[in-house]
């Protein structure tokens, strides 16, 4: 049988890995996909450095537009990034009756919807594993692994770059902005680091799972996001203390009014599995009521590991690619004409568990004051710990709450911070036991 | 669309399970699969219970062969266990034209190549995620997730009675026998408990993973299959001294010349995700050449952990039943015509690291001696420790070795142990740093 001719958008990192990855596990893949598949057109900017890298094996173009438009290219795969070019791009392979397949979580995120619709309407996959944990396959795990399953909530660890800086944080008791630099010494983050470390890049991704995991459609402005850079080494040393670590975590889950769909710094159980994930790696917690909880670890960026899951989806779209769409899994796991309605819930209906940490007047009757505006706001405390501060007189108390509405949490906050004995903000961090 | 009809054969835990899941997300499944999947028809050995279980849901068969002859079903689900009657079963089904989907590892493990065999020929599915690891969907990872690699080594904890017990004798310093007795007490043991404590049913798990990892016939018969029973508090003890936990570990891993099939109690380095999975929990970690290495954990058995496999093999058959069979996912993972015929290597040609324990009068030489032996064995030592006795003169030395081939190592303890110095038979247990 003739092989599956690939057209690459891109050459880069996984591009490059893409190519490799092919080009090495040829014969293990075709001995899995009964066909030989072929990257034979290759589209990137500087064209001889292309050219020295994949030599005659296949053609090297400039123009994007001359892969996704070629009569003679079975799938595209989209790896240059961003949501304009790529957007374009991943439309015109579609409108040429071509599969596409993509790590962009980026351009799913913010364009899913349009791009699976006319993907539907032309009758062509859009295949996203390499979008979410990079080599894991966990959007296969949860789009066809646990198709029994009410899934309850998703929990990922799902930006490498900020797992790093927490890690190190963490073991070496090094502040935010130093534990950013070694990161971006060791490659591990960019020069600008707005995108991981603001929680961007896991709430793109984040977007994705919930929209399988629930069905609904990607909603990605309706995502609350947090990032890690106001987290301070106080906050990682007293939830070590309380048995906690502090993780950048996706969390997803459904309520009966609608889906959380947030990404913030959160305290885990430090007996957890999610919490002895470290460095880059990555891991994604799924909760059914069938399965219980299960996990997915692996690495979740990176040259070959991203590759692995390109390579899966062009093995699953060479099966695929000639059978009656109907027999495909769908986009995002649900039939499209049975997709939820259910709000994405704000931030403020978000119901978990709260870490507050506050500088006190170390005198009698601060506490009862305290304790009383969170009774009052039905927010119950699971336990408390006061440390005394180097200043005279004053102490840290932190308190660990039972769940509670993030509105009533926050209503309790501006009283508690309007107390003349507070005399600091409050530190709130999301805590989620993960049972 | 009709809704595609199941039979079920057996009604006991998973198949219990399977009917509540089938009935209580019948929705759900059907938002998945665009098609209502139904159990019509149950098999039974007591037919009033099953009665009274089922309602009129579904007709209550006591012959299990009026379901598999029944041109109304379309799908048989078997879940009775063992391999005589299960086997005449699933080919009777297969030869009816029938899809089967099993939990039944030690039916596939035996006789899977016929099985498989047999369904190509008719161009019906055997779907297997059930037999393996309950819910987590590990064979669907391997078998499609991870299809860019060259998978170099599978090792999972997959059975949970024994990590039960063994997480017991840790954790509470309980002997083999006692730690038994709860597993037993708790459910999480059968009466006779051979076929999980000897790691049988291990075996049959990583039979199925390694043919499925590997692309080769099932071969039960060739795996080395040791289990926990004569494991002893000592061994448990000095292993977390040097930074190891002991689990029952199926490892399956390609070399040069032929497949690792092999379980055992083994060391890991307690700092790996897979020693922290404790209790009745299910864990496989796969490294593949692109990928690295990731890991898939959940619960491995159970009601409606078990269920949740078999039910997503039911959407994934329901999803492909139509289709051509060549656009199916082959069995074992691996077009038929290109699976590989390296063999199973005997446990003495196997190649890892050791840890061995002995006792010997602790009088000069003693350790010069041992050490010039496992030199001469070529056995280089990666760590010593030497623990006095109660006994005077006597002390028990524990040595961690780099890898070494297993007959080389079986040589060397034969003249350690023929030393007059050396008062114990030598406590070999083999060890797995998993990077």
């Amino acid at each position: 049988m003739e092989p599956i001719r690939v057209g690459l958008l891109g050459l880069g990192v996984v591009g490059g890995g893409t190519f490799n990855v092919l080009a090495r596990n040829a014969e293990e893949i075709a001995r899995r996909a009964g066909r030989h598949i072929k990257a034979t057109k290759v589209s990137a900017r500087d064209l001889a450095k292309a050219k020295s890298r994949v030599g005659d094996a296949a053609e090297v173009v400039a123009d994007p537009f001359a892969i996704v438009r070629d009569p003679a290219i079975d799938i595209v795969v989209e790896l240059i990034g961003g949501d304009t070019l790529a957007r374009e791009l991943v439309l015109e392979a579609i409108a040429h009756g071509k599969h596409v397949v993509t790590a962009n979580k980026a351009l799913l995120a913010k364009h899913g919807n349009e791009i699976f619709g006319r993907a539907r309407e032309r009758g062509v996959m859009v295949a996203f594993e390499a979008a979410v944990a990079g080599g894991v396959p966990i959007i296969k795990a949860i789009r066809e692994g646990l198709t029994a399953n009410q899934i309850q909530w998703v929990a990922g660890i799902i930006n490498g770059t900020t797992n790093f800086i927490l890690s190190e944080m963490r073991s070496r008791g090094l502040g935010f902005d130093q534990a950013l630099a070694d990161a971006q010494r060791l490659g591990y983050a960019e020069a600008d680091p707005t995108f991981d470390v603001e929680g961007v890049d896991a709430a793109h991704k984040l977007t994705l799972l919930s929209a399988i995991a629930f069905g609904v459609p990607v909603q990605f402005d309706k995502a609350y996001v947090e990032g890690i850079s106001a987290l301070s080494q106080a906050d990682i040393r007293y939830a070590e203390e309380l048995g906690y670590r502090i993780k950048l975590l996706g969390v997803t889950r459904a309520r009966e009014d609608g889906i959380e769909l947030r990404v913030h710094p959160t305290l885990i159980p430090a007996q957890r599995l999610l919490a002895s994930v470290e460095g880059a790696m990555n891991a994604v917690m799924v909760k059914g009521d069938a399965v219980g909880a299960t996990l997915y670890y692996g690495q979740g960026a990176g040259e070959e590991p991203t590759a692995s899951a390109v390579v899966a989806d062009l093995v699953d779209v060479t099966r695929l690619h000639t059978a009656d769409p109907e027999h495909r899994v769908p986009h995002l796991a649900f039939q499209p004409n049975a997709l939820s309605d259910k709000p994405i819930l704000p931030i403020e209906a978000v119901t978990t568990s709260y870490y507050l940490r506050l500088t006190v007047h170390d005198i009698p009757g601060v506490l009862a004051d305290i304790t009383r505006i969170l009774a009052d706001a039905s927010i119950s405390i699971v336990s408390m710990i006061q440390k005394p501060r180097d200043e005279a007189s004053q102490a840290d108390i932190i308190f660990l709450t039972h769940e509670a509405v993030e509105r009533n949490v926050n209503a309790a906050v501006a009283h508690i911070e309007a107390l003349p004995t507070v005399l600091s903000e409050v530190t709130r961090l999301r805590l989620e036991t993960l049972a």
